[in-house]
C-alpha cells in the first residue's frame, strides 16, 4: 500500500506538497489550500485552470486540445485538472480563484461553494431544416459552450422534446457530475437542494443543504430503525447472514427511516423531492453495505474484506430514497472494514493529513476509529473497544438519554451532570463513566493499577461513606441506586486500553512521541460530550495540553456536508484512501504488547 | 457539420485515411483495414497496440504512463488507442493483429472477433489480514492485470461476497465494456451470448451470437407488435402523441414482441438469459425512441428534430428485455430523423465510407434512405418515398406473402413468380411492381412519359388483349383479377422519383456522374427482392452495368451483428455520423427541379 509519493511546487507561491502519482495538479494545490481558479469545478470543461508546467515532461490531453490555443500548448500550458502528477513538478498558477463564494464548515476549514449539483439556465436555439441537431445534442452542446459536460440517460430523455417545446427551448438543466438529471422549464437555478446524511449504527442525521446559498436548511435525527435487529454492527451483520431476505430486510429498514427523515426535512423547510437533487451519505462500512443491500457477512469474519469500499454513485431510485427520481446517491470511500466513509468525512472535516500540524483523530465508541497524520504522512486504524464507552456492559450504564449522568465532579462531595436537566439520576451513560473513573482517580480512591479502595483504606476521605459492596465487589456510590463497580472500571480499562494501544502503535510507526503531538481531535456523538481532562486522565488519549484536546462534534455528518457543497472537496475525499495507510491491529505483537503496557491507568504526574 | 479532414499515414505500410480531428489512431487505422494488435480490443488497458510518432506533437496520456516505459514514451511510442488526431500525422505501426479470429460477415467483411462482452476467468488471492482489500478491488487487480478495467455497481455487489467466497474465489468475470455485468461460479467462459435486433416499424428480426465463436446460434423474426396502432411510422408517432400513457403502450407492445423473439432463440439454441449479456439494437429513429418510450412526436414535425440521435447503452432491466438483468442493451446511431441506426447498421455492413470504391447504398421503403459516398467523403440523406414500393396504395397492392406477385417477365405472353410457389396470384407486392413497369416499358406497352397504351394504340402487340380499363382507368391484366392501372404507374413515378431525385442530389454535391459509380447496394427487405435490371429500367438508380447493382439483404441486422461482434467495429458505427454529412432534403430548391426532371422514366437506349 505504500507508494512513492511525488513532490509538486506551486509558484508563485512556492508551496509544496507531496502526493501518490496519478493526483491531479489542480487537486494537488486544493489539498494544501491553493484553489486554482475554475468554474467547472475540475471536471475539463470551462479551461480556466490552466498552469504552466515547469520543466518537466509535457502531457497534453484531448481537454488540453479543446480549451487551449496551440501556442499555449507549445508554452507548456496546461488544464490542472487533466494533468497527473507521475514525477517531481513544478508548476506555474496564473490565477487563483477570485472571491469564491466560500462557507466556513467543519473544524474552520473554508470550504468554497462548488457542487457536484449544478443547475444551468439555457435559452437554446430552437431547431430549424438547417439546424436538426437532436435535442440532446442541442442540449449538450450549449452546455459545452458553458464549460460543462453532459451525458443523458433514457429516464430524463423520456418527456425531453415536450418539455423543450413547452418551455419554448428556455430550460434549467440539472447536472449530477455530467449526469443530466433533469430538464426543468425556465429558469429553476434558485431552487437547488442537497440531503448530507450521517447513517449511524444507532443514530440517522440528514441535513437538508441549499445548495445555492450553501446554507442548511433543515436537520433532523432519528434512531436507526434496523435497532431491533441488534445494537452493534455485529449483531446486524448476523442478521444478515439469514439470507438475502434479511438482508433486504435491513436495507428497507434503514431507507424508511431516512425516508422519514427526508419527509420532516422537506415539511420544515417547504421543499420538494423534485428539488432535491443528490444525497451524499457517509457510515461505517456495514451501513453502507446494508443501505445498498449488499451482503456485508466477510466484514464480521476474519480476515475482514468487505464487498466493497469504493465510492458510490447510485441512481436514487435504485436505493428507493424519496429525492429526485432521476438523482444520485453518493457515497464517500472507507479506509478499512472498521475505518468507514464516516472516517473519512471526519478527516475531510477537521483538515487532518492537509496540513502540517500533527493531528489525532479519535472516534470513541464500540470501535475506536484512529486517524494520526499530517501533509507528511498519515495512518489510520481501528481498535475494538467493546461496548463500555456506549453504557453497555457497564453494572449501571445506559445510553445517554433522559436520566443518565454525563458529567461527575468529586471534591468533598460529589456533583452530578444529568441529561434532561432536574431530573432523577437512572444511570451513568459513557462521558459519565469516563469522568467518574476520572475523579476516582484525582481524589485517590482508584490507584493507577484500576483498585477501587475499601471504606476502611479510604479512611477518614470525604466520600469514603460511599465505598460500597454490591454482591460482594466494591463499588462507588454516585447517586441513589446508581453506582460504579470495581467490574465497571475494569471494563473502561479494557475499552481505554484498546484505543490508547491503537494509538500508541500508530505513533511509534510514525516515530512521533507525545511531545510532537499538535492537536487531538475527538469525533462522534460520543467524543463531544467526553470531558477532554478525564479522557487524559484515564490514558485514553497521550498526555497532551488539555487545550489541545478538542470534541469536534458530528464530523461525518459536517464532512458528509463538505461533500455535498464542494465538488472538489470531494475529490479529497475520493483521494484519502490512497493517502491514508490502513494499519490492521489484529495479530500485530506489538498491539499485544502495547495493549499489556496501557492497560493501566496513567500516574497522576505524567497527565498534569 | 463540415469539418476540416485530417490526414494519418501508417508505416510500414504507407497506407493513409484521411479522419474528423479527434479520431483515435488505433480506430483510424482499423477504418483502412489495419487492425492494430490489441488484445483489449482499444480500451487502453492491455498496452499492446503501441505506435511511434513520426515528427508531430507528442500526446502523453495516463494509459500511455500506466503501460509504457518511460523511454519508450521518450522514444515517441503512445498506444494508439489513446492517441487522439489532431493534426495531420505519420506513425509506425510494429505489430498488425497477428491470426485474429475472424469471420467474414456482411458484405463480405472480415470482422476480428472482438466483442464488447468479455469472460475473464480469474482465481482470486483469497483476502488475508496483509490483504485486506475490498472483493471489488480484489476482482479490479485481477482483472487490470489482464489488461481490463472494470466499474461494479450495486447490483452486482449484492451477492459477490458469497459468490467469491462458494466458490473459492475462482470466478468468471463478465464484462461489458467496462461494467461489470456479472461473476459467476468457476469457469464459464465457454458459454457467452448476445443478440443482434433489427427492429423494422414492420418486422423484426433477432439473432443469437454465440461470442465465443461468432456464430449464430439461431435467428428468429416476427410482426411487430405495434402493428394495431398503424402501419407505418407516422401512424405510430400519432397514436404516441394520445401521452405519456400512449408512447407507453407503444414502447409495451414492441418490447413484447423481441422477448417473443428472445423465448424462442433460447429455446431453440438452449441458451438461458443469464449467459446473454447484451443485445445491440438497430432501428429507424422512431422505432428506438418507442422502444425506450421517448416520446416521437418530433420526428413528425417540421423541422423533425428528435430527442436523440446518439448512441445509448441502456441497462437491460429498464428496456424490460429478457437478456442478463445486469445486462445492457446497447443502440448504433443515427444520421437524421429518417437515417436511423438500421442504415448506420447498413453502411457498417456493407464498409460504404471505408474504401476507395464510391458506391450508393439505397434502402427502398416508405422512405428511401441513401448513402453515397467513399473515403473520400460521404452524404446520407431520406427521400419521401410514399407507400407504393410497400405495395399500398396501389390498386391490387399488397404486402410481400403468399399470393403475392413478386416477378414479372413479359415477351409474347406474361410469366409470374409468385410467393408461395404454386398458388393463385392474388395481387402484387412492390417488387413485381417494378418488375411489371420495367417490362411494360421493355415491350413498348408504357412509354417513356408513364402512359400506358390502350388496347387500340397496341394494335397487333401479342399482349395488347391484356390492356383493359377499370373503372375508366387504363390497366395491364396480370392474371385473373390482378391488374397493373395507370395510376398505379403514376404512384410508382413519383416514388422512384422521390429517390432518384435524392440520389441526384447527393451525386451533384459529391460532382460525380453514373460512370463514376463503382457500385450500387440495394438494401432492407424489399431492396433483397427488387429486380436489379428493373431498378435500372425505371430510373430508380442511376444507370450503371446491372453486375454492379447488388441486393445486400438484411444488411441493418448483419451490421448489428457485426457491432455486437466487434468492439472495434462497434466504434467505427458511433463515429459514422461525424464522418458522413447528412443532407436535408426538404426545402431544397434543387430537390424540387430534379425532380420534375426524374419522373419521367429513362428512354430505353439510356439505361441498355
Amino acid at each position: 500500500m505504500i507508494q512513492r509519493k511525488l513532490e509538486v511546487t506551486y509558484l508563485p507561491f512556492d508551496r509544496s506538497t507531496r502526493v501518490p502519482p496519478g493526483t491531479t495538479l489542480f487537486s494537488a494545490a486544493h489539498w494544501i489550500g491553493l484553489p486554482i481558479d475554475s468554474t467547472c469545478g475540475g471536471r475539463g470543461t470551462c479551461g480556466k485552470c490552466k498552469v504552466r508546467i515547469v520543466g518537466a515532461a509535457t502531457e497534453i490531453t484531448d481537454a488540453d486540445h479543446r480549451e487551449l490555443r496551440q501556442d499555449e500548448i507549445a508554452g507548456g500550458w496546461r488544464l490542472s485538472c487533466q494533468a497527473r502528477i507521475h514525477e517531481d513538478m513544478r508548476c506555474e498558477v496564473p490565477q487563483l480563484l477570485r472571491v469564491p463564494k466560500a462557507a466556513t464548515m467543519g473544524l474552520g476549514r473554508l470550504v468554497i461553494l462548488d457542487p457536484n449539483v449544478r443547475k444551468v439556465y439555457v435559452e437554446l436555439e430552437p431547431p430549424t431544416l438547417e439546424d436538426q441537431r437532436s435535442d440532446v445534442a442541442r442540449l449538450h452542446d450549449a452546455l459545452e459552450a458553458e464549460g460543462h459536460d453532459m451525458t443523458a440517460e433514457v429516464p430524463v430523455l423520456r418527456s425531453l422534446p415536450s418539455v423543450l417545446r413547452d418551455a419554448e427551448f428556455k430550460v434549467t438543466a440539472v447536472l449530477g457530475g455530467e449526469h443530466l438529471v433533469a430538464v426543468e422549464p425556465g429558469d429553476t437555478t434558485g431552487e437547488c437542494y442537497g440531503i448530507a446524511f450521517d447513517v449511524g449504527t444507532t443514530t440517522l442525521v440528514g441535513t437538508l443543504m441549499n445548495l445555492r446559498t450553501g446554507m442548511a436548511a433543515a436537520v433532523s435525527s432519528t434512531l436507526n430503525g434496523q435497532a431491533p435487529f441488534g445494537a452493534d454492527v455485529i449483531s446486524r451483520i448476523s442478521h444478515g447472514m439469514n439470507g438475502p431476505e434479511a438482508v433486504s430486510e435491513l436495507q428497507a429498514a434503514v431507507v424508511k427511516t431516512m425516508n422519514e427523515i427526508i419527509g420532516r426535512l422537506y415539511a420544515e423547510a417547504g421543499v420538494t423531492a423534485d428539488r432535491t437533487y443528490e444525497a451524499v451519505v457517509v457510515g461505517n462500512v456495514t451501513m453502507l453495505h446494508l443501505l445498498f443491500g449488499v451482503d456485508p457477512t466477510p466484514i464480521a469474519m476474519m480476515p475482514f474484506a468487505p464487498a466493497f469500499m469504493e465510492p458510490l454513485a447510485v441512481p436514487s431510485a435504485e436505493v428507493g430514497l424519496n429525492i429526485h427520481p432521476h438523482g444520485y446517491v453518493q457515497t464517500l470511500p472507507a479506509l478499512g472494514a472498521y475505518v468507514g466513509s464516516d472516517i473519512v468525512a471526519g478527516v475531510l472535516a477537521t483538515g487532518l493529513a492537509r496540513e502540517d500540524k500533527l493531528r489525532i483523530f479519535v472516534d470513541v465508541g464500540t470501535n475506536g476509529e484512529i486517524v494520526i497524520g499530517s501533509t507528511q504522512r498519515s495512518l489510520a486504524t481501528a481498535a475494538p473497544a467493546g461496548p463500555a464507552f456506549e453504557g453497555s456492559q457497564i453494572k449501571c450504564g445506559m445510553r445517554a438519554t433522559d436520566g443518565a449522568i454525563e458529567g461527575v465532579q468529586l471534591s468533598d462531595r460529589v456533583e452530578l451532570q444529568v441529561i434532561g436537566g432536574d431530573v432523577k439520576p437512572v444511570g451513568l451513560c459513557g462521558s459519565g463513566l469516563v469522568d467518574a473513573v476520572a475523579q476516582l482517580l484525582l481524589t485517590g480512591l482508584l490507584d493507577h493499577s484500576g483498585r477501587m479502595k475499601s471504606r476502611e483504606d479510604a479512611g477518614h476521605h470525604p466520600l469514603a461513606d460511599r465505598l460500597i459492596e454490591v454482591e460482594g465487589v466494591r463499588a462507588f456510590l454516585l447517586a441513589e441506586g446508581v453506582y460504579l463497580s470495581q467490574r465497571d472500571v475494569r471494563e473502561l480499562q479494557f475499552a481505554k486500553g484498546s484505543i490508547a494501544t491503537g494509538i500508541k502503535v500508530l505513533m511509534d510507526i510514525l516515530g512521533i512521541t507525545p511531545s510532537d503531538v499538535d492537536e487531538i481531535f475527538l469525533g462522534g456523538s460520543f467524543g463531544s460530550y467526553l470531558n477532554p481532562e478525564s479522557a487524559k486522565i484515564i490514558g485514553l488519549v497521550p498526555p497532551v495540553n488539555v487545550d489541545r484536546i478538542i470534541a469536534v462534534g458530528n464530523s461525518a455528518g459536517e464532512g458528509a456536508k463538505i461533500a455535498l457543497l464542494s465538488y472538489r472537496e470531494r475529490q479529497v475525499a475520493f483521494e484519502l484512501p490512497a493517502r491514508l495507510e490502513y494499519v490492521e491491529l489484529s495479530g500485530r505483537t506489538d498491539f499485544n504488547d502495547a495493549f499489556v503496557s496501557v492497560l493501566q491507568f496513567p500516574h497522576l504526574e505524567a497527565v498534569s
